[in-house]
């Protein structure tokens, strides 16, 4: 038997109930494939703000280094909102995502069929759509210096960011989603703001010149704005889209709206070696933590994802991905994705009827 | 009779067809309305580098800055893509803002009844949406210094834009949109990244603190990230939003794109004083350009904007607005619209119907 070490960050809001469920599904899907997983629970967020008043408290960020996989469940809520900045549950993700050198957030958008009425775009709009965001995510805005709010000459505030990129940091994120649209698709669409922006300009040039290495790949180019329309337009045009941290947050969160079903999405962080992250795109959803309301279903895809990307455990993930489509189509589901002639079930109960599958 | 000078700005692409629709449709007002135009027209973009290796020629701002305000169509083309920075089309529409200070860009997306099937969202999301998008447009990471591609100590190409707002750029803003909202359904949104940016920190705080003198508006904030999705999700909770240059280029897209005909959407861009400029949100269409296909009534409905933020004529505006609502109930259409049953026209044959009604 192989063995991991994992290290699960439960977070905040509905973090420990959703994690609960997925932590039982990677047990049975364990003894099933034959592989053991060795746990190591870890604080981070408003959980760590409150514990040890440190987003990421060193042992947390240690922990995840010697681990083969960190699975993240989500943090924040109103109670931090307002705390100075290193008092931020967010600055504990960010920081996680530079501590582990995550550089490229892997988001797919896929629309299953069972769940296509619970998009706000009509069901021939968004049929089909399978859509992988491949977003660069400890550069840019997010990380860029100076930043910080400064006097100006006049003794006025100015508050400053920086979004910058080298040709280094682009380079490697293209090469990732150049290989990613290989092993899906073949399309690639790089998102920038080119005909403004300088950073932008240079992120163009060289995915431009990488695609050479790539004939296989077909390549694309749209500003953002236009990008942010066409997925709402016509979603099915796209296959793999690369883009900066900052357009990838928003282009993310686009894509995975379309789905209408965002408590049902995973998503990975890589590095060039050592461990990912993986964790749902949705957040800690506070107004209904510790009501068994919360649904699961993103937090054991994100498993999925890292018994795919994290562990190079395809069968694995097989098996946990085609578990969740066969719970649809038997009609459980939670109460964000229910439909009429569904059975609501809480996060525990479904997480009970998978683990049965 | 009030006679006001105008400047025209047809650029590029469809740019002079939906211009020549536009100032028929204004001379005709003004007669009804007992108001006087004198016309100026002036080169900007792909049009002005052709003809005087400039986008933006000195003169063409000087005319605009002696005139009551001016009218502009669309400016880009693909010939022009690939040019250095100064000689593309985008630069010199930059410097018209930067020129005219027009740091308030008004961006309606209105759903008309008679248009909701174009919309890619489901009727029952869309139905009586009706949004102001209000974009600040002369500030932020469209302006910011420093800029460009530099060197970094290792020898390394690095691309550098500032995203940058001083207290008084953020309070000038933010008075418009207080102000727009109270016309308004008296709610407003302000969209920023205050969980990672220090400069939409300053930005929230500022907004918080001018709310005091709007006691009539309620106040709401959102991540641009949530409101991009929120925007998808349930587009009516929105009212009138208020953000930076670079996510109101974002938002204001999407929100557009909702309404399924962005053939359809005009905007304004404002300063302190000195004149507007009012043009369609759509760009220049380069591959229907000459044909005579081209929707105007974003133009013309331009020309409203132009006759109510601009001019202070708000009987003018509103006949030019029921002007196109009864040509669409008449079942007239351009191509980019058309549905069964509806009377498909040309941009030329579109003008003159509603230039009878
Ligand atoms: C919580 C926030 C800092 C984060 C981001 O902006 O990256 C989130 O929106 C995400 O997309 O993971
Ligand atoms: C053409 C481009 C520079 C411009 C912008 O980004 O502001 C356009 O997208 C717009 O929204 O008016």
């Amino acid at each position: 038997t192989q063995s991991y070490r994992i290290t699960l960050l439960p977070g905040d809001g509905i973090g420990p109930e959703i994690m609960a469920v997925a932590v039982d599904v990677l047990k049975v899907v364990g003894q099933q494939q034959n592989l053991t997983f060795e746990f190591n629970e870890a604080l981070i967020g408003g959980a760590a703000i409150d514990a040890v008043e440190n987003p990421l408290p060193k042992q947390t960020l240690d922990a995840c280094k010697q681990s083969d996989a960190v699975l993240l469940a989500a943090i924040g809520g109103y109670k931090w909102d307002t705390m100075p900045r290193h008092l931020r549950p967010e600055t504990g993700l960010l920081g996680l995502r530079a501590g582990l050198e995550l550089f490229a957030n892997l988001r797919p958008a896929q629309i299953l069929p069972q769940l296509i009425d619970a998009s706000s775009l009509k069901p021939e709009v968004v049929e089909g759509v399978d859509i992988m965001v491949v977003r660069e995510l400890t550069g840019g805005v997010y990380f860029g210096s100076p930043k910080g709010v400064f006097s100006t000459e006049t003794g006025e505030q100015r508050g400053v960011n920086t979004m910058a990129y080298t040709v280094a940091e682009i380079d490697r994120i293209g090469r990732v989603a150049f290989e990613t649209a290989q092993k899906r698709g073949g399309k690639l669409c790089s998102v920038d703001k080119a005909n403004v922006l300088e950073v932008s300009q240079l992120w163009r040039d060289r995915i431009t010149d990488l695609s050479s290495e790539y004939p296989d790949v077909e390549l694309s180019h749209l500003y953002v704005d236009n990008a942010a329309m066409q997925l709402v337009r016509w979603p099915k045009q796209f296959d793999t889209i690369v883009t900066s941290n900052l357009f990838g947050d928003i282009l993310s969160d686009i894509a995975a709206m379309l789905t209408g079903s965002i408590g049902m999405l995973p998503s990975a962080s890589l590095g060039a070696d050592g461990p990912g992250v993986f964790e749902p795109v949705h957040g800690s959803a506070p107004d209904i933590a510790g009501q068994d309301k919360a649904n699961p279903l993103a937090q054991v895809l994100s498993v999925a994802m890292m018994l795919r990307y994290g562990l190079d455990q395809p069968a694995a993930a097989d098996k946990v991905e085609s578990a969740v489509l066969t719970l649809l189509a038997q009609g459980y589901r939670t109460g964000d994705i229910q439909s009429p002639g569904t059975t609501v079930l809480g996060c525990k109960a479904i997480g009970e009827t998978l683990i049965q599958i």
